[in-house]
């Protein structure tokens, strides 16, 4: 019997293209959850899955004003003001203990929502956004601030602010404020470990895939492949710590190089001039081998080897706050980035067909999967289905976990073509674009 | 009459395939530079023309033994040691004095030819770099340093480097040596200002385009466009400045703030909430005016008029060592960076017609041209030439010079679409890639 994996499936509900479709797809997005759900045992890395998902429609009301009454409407708009929903899907892979997953599972939406309090009313207003809020969250927007402008040179108007940025602005926060939380908490409530995360959040016809780490998400659309998202790793992230590193020495510790070789200088090369690369380099170069060129190096490895600080193989998420460099009390913190990259795909501008999906796995699919064998596996899948029948959405997402945990033979857990399935925990929630009742 | 401007039309040579043609493209090369040259009365915001052009054939000798004899062949290798020979084309877009500009087109070649020295040998081999070479530059390189393994997990093997990445290590270097060469340079040999630079290399196959600035290079191939460059100003890389003013707040003199507001605060909005964004931000979110806020942004405006501290537009390039903020002491030059962005474009992966050019432009160019008028007009103009008659490739980088300057009319020199021309300096280089007697 090879090892024994979890597995977890999960295929998300379809996304309403107006809001006030909420009610009838609430019920459904639930009962996906629920019904693809499964679980193997597991003896890897750890005794539990340590991926965490989270899949809800999410209400935002809009701040009320001093009196307690719903603000009134102040910048002539003529529609009526209500609160805002948005529909969200989270996926949470944790890496040494499952409570940073376990904690931004049940929490990160919330911060999304407080974050999209103060926009209610003005995401809904057609008006560019105004430069200036009341100081009193809840008083009404004045008008006459929005038109101020500067007196210098180089700002001849203000610049230009989108409703889209301040939603990106909304969930890049919120990443932020839930990575404090568990900094403040992780004594009291047993926050241990880190979690990369992938969220989407569908508001007002767009979907914002945020992701901080090594999960991923692509859209097929008629079968073509579009990217969705880009991972953070040690290796894609390498000028970016080798620059932190660079201006902020203190936090090497005396024990790491900025500086990146093919792999370890030892002591007798001292004085051979070796390859290496600094933080504003892509090439690479010959230098004179010295004595501070010996210390262990910031990044180093290559592929799902990488690693910095010689410790973690991902670069943003959440968490993390306990990690220290491995028999050394050297903090990696510094180092990682709880900010998410978002990327917006605008869902009007295409009408989409019920086999285009908004694919997210943690990295226990991708490892194993590229993204054509994915295409090929969302075809296969759904033409078997009437496009109608919201199951095959279920069965998509099951077929694309067993696909990369494989089947087990003699030598292990094997792919059709026998190289290895992945040993990973493996999560995947499939997003229908154009789903049965997404559009009526 | 309108205000009088300096251009400069640089067409150079056609790449040769092969290092063995040199002998027959090095005149012509010098031919076409100097048939193409010309210049007008200036009347913009400098008296003379502070754009300088280069282009040269360089021949790289291999460093010699401490013998002095050439280095016998130590690795095991077939080929017959020799030189190697690059082919350069360099635009140096000066500001704030011409002196910058003027040094580099002296001497930038010079400082990647001392890059290329090392790697004379290395690159004729088809075998992997090695990894170390001796102490001493000339020395033999010893076989067995390049298959030393680390001991250390994340190492499996070494790190794999291409020849290509040696190239683009090399020209990464050379700018660096270059701007610290102006900086040591300044007083003595009044090197005034700074300058942008964009420089191509054709060496063994394979066209480098280095970019530190906001010149830009395109490849106009069968009428597509493949870009070839970005432009590095304080919008592209605003949060590289403003990390950079994070971390080193004292770099900000306490003049300046690292956040960016659509417009600067004023004392009145102190306790409302402004919009910005910070370094780790692309969206942006309202925050609570405090007094720090009220300092001038590290990086404001928008196009053309966006600048670092309030004072220039660019942040990549070479010099502007003595630049400092307006009446102040608080010196520029931390935030701006002389390392290029190199792009590499494999020659020998497509048959080129002599249609297909390489064009590079100083900003002159690209503010009033698109990439699809410069398509249309090499399009135009080669037209009109047979296909082997060198001129070609002069006239159409004369035609997109003129083309962007415009003709004058009653008010300003104007463009046939009645916007104004463009009043900055203007050069272009157009290489062709398979032009006349480039293959043979």
């Amino acid at each position: 019997m090879g090892p024994l994996r979890s597995l977890r499936v999960v295929a998300g509900g379809p996304v309403a293209p107006q809001a006030a479709l909420l009610a009838s797809y609430l019920g459904r997005i639930g009962g996906y959850v629920a019904a693809a759900q499964s679980r193997v045992i597991n003896a890897g890395k750890s005794r539990h899955n340590e991926d965490q998902a989270c899949c809800e429609v999410v209400y935002v009301e809009g701040r009320r004003s001093v009196s307690g009454a719903p603000r009134e409407p102040s910048r002539g708009q003529l529609f009526l003001h209500q609160g805002l929903c948005f529909y969200y899907w989270g996926l949470f892979d944790g890496h040494a203990g499952g409570g940073a997953a376990e904690m931004a599972s049940r929490l990160l939406h919330r911060h999304i929502r407080e974050q999209l309090k103060d926009l209610v009313e003005i995401l809904q207003d057609p008006s560019p956004p105004p430069l200036c809020l009341p100081s009193t969250p809840g008083a009404p927007i004045s008008s006459d601030s929005s038109h101020l402008v500067g007196p210098q040179s180089c700002w001849s108007s203000q610049k230009e602010v989108t409703h889209e940025s301040l939603v990106v602005g909304a969930i890049e926060n919120a990443f932020q404020l839930m990575d404090e939380q568990m900094a403040r908490e992780r004594r009291g409530h047993q926050v241990e470990g880190g979690c990369c995360a992938l969220v989407v959040v569908y508001l007002l016809g767009k979907v914002y895939v945020a992701n901080a780490g090594d999960s991923r998400a692509i859209i097929v659309r008629n079968g073509e492949i579009i990217p969705m998202s880009r991972e953070f790793t040690p290796e894609t992230e390498r000028q970016r710590l080798q620059l932190l590193g660079f201006l902020k020495p203190e936090l090497l510790g005396g024990e790491f190089t900025h500086l990146e070789f093919p792999r370890r200088v030892q002591p007798k090369e001292l004085g051979q001039r070796m390859l290496y690369r600094d933080q504003n380099m892509t090439g690479w170069a010959y230098k004179k081998i010295e004595l501070e060129d010996l210390r262990f190096p910031l990044v180093c490895g290559e592929g799902k080897k990488a690693r910095v600080m010689a410790t973690i193989g991902v670069t943003r998420g959440l968490g993390d706050h306990n990690l220290k460099v491995c028999s050394s009390t050297l903090p990696i913190k510094p180092f990682l980035s709880c900010f998410p990259e978002v990327r917006v795909y605008d869902l009007t501008q295409y009408e989409h067909c019920p086999d285009d999906v908004l694919v997210l796995g943690t990295d226990g699919l991708w490892d194993v999967t590229s993204d054509c064998e994915v295409a090929t596996t969302v075809d296969k899948v759904l033409s078997a289905y009437e496009p109608n029948d919201p199951s095959r959405y279920t069965a998509l997402a099951q077929a694309l976990v067993l696909g990369a945990r494989g089947t087990p033979r003699d030598r292990g857990w094997r792919l059709p073509n026998n190289k290895l399935g992945s040993g990973d925990d493996i999560s995947v929630f499939v997003i229908p674009l154009g789903g049965p009742g997404s559009y009526s």
